[in-house]
C-alpha cells in the first residue's frame, strides 16, 4: 500500500481538488492537451503511424512533457490513444488520419468476442516505461494515465470503427445481452489491468474516457454499460489514486456515471458546472469550456473562463479543463495565457 | 385566414396532438422515414443526385407519398433537404453522397453574408408544386412541411460542410457577433419564406430541424440562436399551422427551444419523455425511440416503444415518432409492424 501513496502525490493541487479540496491556485489540464495544437507535437510525430507512436518511450515521454513544459499545466495526460490496448492484446486496430481507429475484423458474434484475451502487463509494456520515464522527468507535476471506457471501446470493435449512430453497437447490445455483458466484462479486464500498470509505473490520477456514452439513454447506459465501468473504478479503489470519469453530451447520464464509482466527474460544456454540481452533489467535477470558445478572441474567452471558474464553486473540488479536447486548430499561446489566468483568478 | 384553416386539416390526429389534445389512437411517423430504408425509395431515386431530386416535383411526390403508402403512418413529410432553399438563392452548394452537404465557398465575412440573398416564392416553385401534388394525393393524411433552422444552415455555410465541433461558426459567433446576427437573420427569413410557401401549397403542419442546436450551450443559444429561430415561428403564427422544432442532443436546451415558439417540441432518445414533459410543462411532445434500437429484435422494439407511449402520456400531446432519422439499415417491415403497435396500443 505504501507503494501507491508514494506514487499518488498527494500533495499536488490536481490530486487535493479530486479529493474535494478547493487548492489555491485551482489546478487546469487540457484534454488533448499533447497533441496537434503544439507545432513540437507535429515535428515530433513527423513520419511516425500515431500507434507506433505510442509505442516508442522516448517519443511518448517528450510529447507527454510538451505542453507541461511549455504552458504550464498543473498535470501532464499520458500520450496515448484509447485503441492502444487493444492492439497490445493482437485487435487488428490501427488509426487512419482523418478517420480515427479502424478494427480490421468486426467483433459482432460470440467465438469473435471470446477470442478476445485478456491483457497481461508484458503487452504494454512500452507504455509503462513511458510512464516512467514521464514521472521521472514531471517532479512534483502529477501524471494523468488514461484508457478508454468499455462502451466507446467496444463501439469500435463492433462498428469497426468511428460511428455517429452506434447502430451495430446497440443491435448487439439489445439483441444478445449476455454476450454483450461478456464483450463489456473483457473490456473492463483490459482497461483495469491497463490503469493498473500505469499507476505501479508512477500516474498519480486516471481517467477513464467514455467518449461515446451519451449517445445511450440513461436507462441502457445503467443496464448495459455501468456495471462494466464500475468494476473499472471499484478495481483501482485500492491504489488510492483519484479517479476521473468522463464523456461527451453526457448531461442525461451524470447521476448514471457517478454511480459507477469515481471521484471526479469530468463534464463537457454543454452543462454548466453549477447544474451538474445539482445533478451529482458531493463530487468533484472537472471541466468545462467549450474547446471552440478557444478559436474566438480573448475577451470572450476569458469571460467564458471567468464563468466555468464561477460555477466551478458549486462542487466541492473543480479541475479547470476544457470540455472535450483541445482542437487542433487552437493556438497554443492561446491556452498557454489561459493557464495563466486560471491561476492568476484563483490564488487566493 | 379561412385558406389556411382548410388547410390545416383541424381534424388530422397529427394535428389534434400537436394542439393539445390526446386523439386514439396516438399519431405517429418517422423522421427520415421517405429514404434510403425503402427499396422503392433507392429504385426511384437512382442515378438522381439528391437536390436534383428534391426539384422533380412528380418525383418529391412519389417519394414523399412511399412511407404513407407503406406504413400506415398518420403524416407524410415533404422529401427535402435543410439546404435546399440555399440552393434555391443561389448558394453554390451540394449534397456529396457520404459526405453531406458541401458549400463551394464558405460563408466567412461581411461581403459573404451581405451576399447571400433573400428567397422569393418563384425561387422554389418546383418544392411547391411537390407539395401540391402530394396534398392532392393524401386527402386527410396532413403533410408536414419542413426547413432547417438558422444555426445549423449557418454551420454547413461557415464550416463548408459537416462539423463535428463547429469550432469556425462558433468562432465567428463569439468574435463578430453582429455579423453573426445578421448571417442567422438572413437564414431566419429563408426559412420563413420556405415554410410559408409549403403551408401555402397545403403542408398541414411544419417542422424546423436545428439538427445541431445541440452542440450549444444554452447561453450560447440563448444569446445568439434563438431571437432568429423564434422569428420563424413568430412569422407562422397567422398560418395556424402546428410548428414542431427538434434538434438532436438538445436535453439541456429543452426549455430554450421551447422558448422559440413553436408548438411540439421534438426530443431525442437521450430524454425520456417524462422528464421532457417537466422541463417544458405544458407543450406538446413528439418522439422519441431511439432509431438504432429498430435493429434489435421485436420484444426490445415493443418494449421500448411501450416505454415510450407510457413517459409519452405525461404531456399534453403526443406525436410519436424516433428520436431521431430511420437509419438506412432500418428492415422497413419493422417500421410498418411499429406503426400499427402504436396504433393498436392506443386505440382507446
Amino acid at each position: 500500500m505504501r507503494r501507491w501513496a508514494v506514487m499518488s502525490k498527494p500533495d499536488a493541487a490536481l490530486v487535493r481538488a479530486a479529493r474535494g479540496e478547493r487548492p489555491a491556485p485551482t489546478p487546469v489540464w487540457f484534454m488533448r492537451q499533447a497533441g496537434r495544437s503544439l507545432p513540437e507535437y507535429r515535428a515530433a510525430r513527423e513520419g511516425v503511424a500515431m500507434l507506433d507512436a505510442c509505442r516508442r518511450p522516448e517519443l511518448v515521454a517528450d510529447i507527454t512533457l510538451q505542453p507541461v513544459r511549455r504552458h504550464g499545466v498543473d498535470a501532464a495526460v499520458l500520450f496515448s490513444d484509447i485503441v492502444v490496448p487493444l492492439a497490445a492484446v493482437g485487435i487488428d486496430v490501427d488509426i487512419v488520419p482523418g478517420v480515427g481507429p479502424v478494427v480490421g475484423t468486426p467483433v459482432r458474434d460470440a467465438t469473435a468476442v471470446a477470442a478476445i484475451r485478456r491483457l497481461d502487463d508484458g503487452d504494454v509494456a512500452p507504455i509503462t516505461e513511458a510512464v516512467r520515464l514521464c514521472v521521472g522527468e514531471l517532479g512534483a507535476t502529477p501524471l494523468v494515465g488514461f484508457a478508454g471506457a468499455p462502451f466507446t471501446l467496444a463501439s469500435y470493435l463492433v462498428e469497426g470503427g468511428p460511428s455517429r449512430d452506434h447502430a451495430r453497437t446497440k443491435a448487439l447490445m439489445h439483441g444478445e445481452p449476455e454476450l454483450w455483458a461478456r464483450l463489456v466484462d473483457r473490456l473492463a479486464d483490459i482497461a483495469l489491468t491497463f490503469l493498473r500498470a500505469q499507476v505501479a509505473a508512477g500516474a498519480s490520477v486516471v481517467q477513464l474516457f467514455d467518449s461515446w456514452a451519451g449517445a445511450l439513454s440513461a436507462v441502457d447506459y445503467r443496464r448495459h454499460v455501468l456495471p462494466a465501468s464500475r468494476r473499472i473504478f471499484d478495481g483501482l479503489a485500492d491504489t488510492s489514486v483519484p479517479r476521473i470519469h468522463f464523456g461527451v453530451g453526457t448531461g442525461e447520464l451524470l447521476s448514471a456515471l457517478a454511480a459507477a464509482g469515481p471521484d471526479v466527474l469530468g463534464v463537457d460544456w454543454r452543462v454548466p458546472l453549477a447544474a451538474a454540481a445539482e445533478r451529482v452533489p458531493g463530487m468533484a467535477l472537472q471541466g468545462n469550456l467549450d474547446p471552440a470558445i478557444l478559436l474566438a478572441p480573448w475577451p470572450v474567452i476569458e469571460a467564458e473562463a471567468s464563468r466555468v471558474l464561477a460555477d466551478g464553486r458549486s462542487a466541492p473540488g473543480h479541475i479547470f479543463n476544457l470540455g472535450h479536447g483541445v482542437l487542433p486548430a487552437t493556438d497554443p499561446g492561446v491556452l498557454t495565457r489561459l493557464v495563466e489566468f486560471v491561476h492568476e483568478a484563483t490564488s487566493g
